[in-house]
């Protein structure tokens, strides 16, 4: 499969609004909810170094709507000195129309202060085998 | 006046749902944010015990709209030995008009171990010193 | 099965709060997404009525944590004239610790004013014909 | 003031997550939000057409923590043919701290199949007009 990790979700009514489609921001959290399944995936022990999102970019192309069965999925496509690079897509499950298109930059930080610090050799080791099966 | 410590809240497009009102299980939020706002002006220390919801009781009775300005006021009412009890109120400013009702008991409990423990004396004193104002 | 309906739902960051704790508000998030499930199952078509929330009583009994599935159960338990009542119960699902107990009682309301309406008799049929299997 | 509208919101538990910072998901909310308030500020009465989001892009410069007051700021930057660029930003109100960068295309569309219509002129000019106060 392309994607490392994929994630369900049916919308239900706390995900929409009052324009009766699923509300914007929660193809954020959508995409969140997947990398903590990505990061559960890639098994990683998070003593020293915590991973916080630098950027995110999002293209919306239809609305979910309420009751739809929406897949997320992810897959990091680049890993760089101090962050990687994920690409995710939403689309509807029964028909596969797309949803959204997003690129998340993931920053490796301190724990403690927060300030990005090199990706740990065992984390881009642990990336490459979740990817690699 | 009445409440401690009042909360305002104007109803976005991410407050609501498909039905076009305020989503239920945002109210839920609405106290525990007019909460932390009480915390903040009872100025207690946390270092060893925290406060987590121990029941929560609602009385849904109007739906908020897009664009209402609401209102969440909150009391503690009554500290027992290691919960006390807090009445909220919900209300649409410009009207008045009672949107919901709710009592909550919050539970003290150890922060390591989350089981209760006494409200201590000083939490206490500053609780009756925050609403004899 | 004694529930109706269950939900599942895996705690992702977006679930938690800086108490390293899933956020209390979003168990009402829960148990709604639950009852959205259940209509589902039940299959009445929402003309002239909708159904909203009256009121929403919840015991929280253990703190739901990071990673932990929760499962989330609901069974109607009385239907009233222009209501019912809904018993809702979440646990963790490998060590069936229980997390959280509500009662919800729900509101059959006219689809334009929100006014109760009694509840219609093909909808006490749909809810009867869905816990009975 | 450069900012056409501006929005702000007290970080409350309900805003942060287990890494105790403000989940990176809320911050398309608070974009939201500022926007809703825009629209609010414009006027423009939306009786056939509605808008949603087309792209959105966030750069997280800074954790939010709980107890800040974050203040967003949002300005429509171009006009084009189905839609317009909204540029965003969301600062620390005491120390000016930067916490996000935003852009948001924002498309309008029909209000009954979502698909992208011309800005109507009316909308152009109540823009131009709420901006240039």
């Amino acid at each position: 499969m392309f994607w490392a990790v994929t994630y369900e979700r049916k919308v239900r009514y706390s995900d929409t609004d009052a324009q009766g489609i699923v509300f914007n921001g929660n193809y954020a959290t959508y995409f969140d909810d997947t990398m903590t399944d990505f990061f559960d995936l890639v098994g990683y022990r998070w003593d020293e170094v915590e991973v916080v999102l630098g950027r995110l970019e999002i293209d919306f192309r239809s609305p979910g709507r309420l009751g739809e069965i929406l897949v997320t999925g992810a897959r990091v496509e680049r890993i760089g000195n101090t962050s990687f690079t994920v690409h995710l897509a939403t689309w509807e499950k029964q028909t596969e129309r797309l949803v959204a298109e997003a690129k998340q930059i993931q920053v490796v930080v301190d724990a403690g202060d927060f300030r990005p610090v090199p990706v740990p050799a065992d984390l881009v080791a642990a990336i490459e085998a979740a990817q690699s099966t």
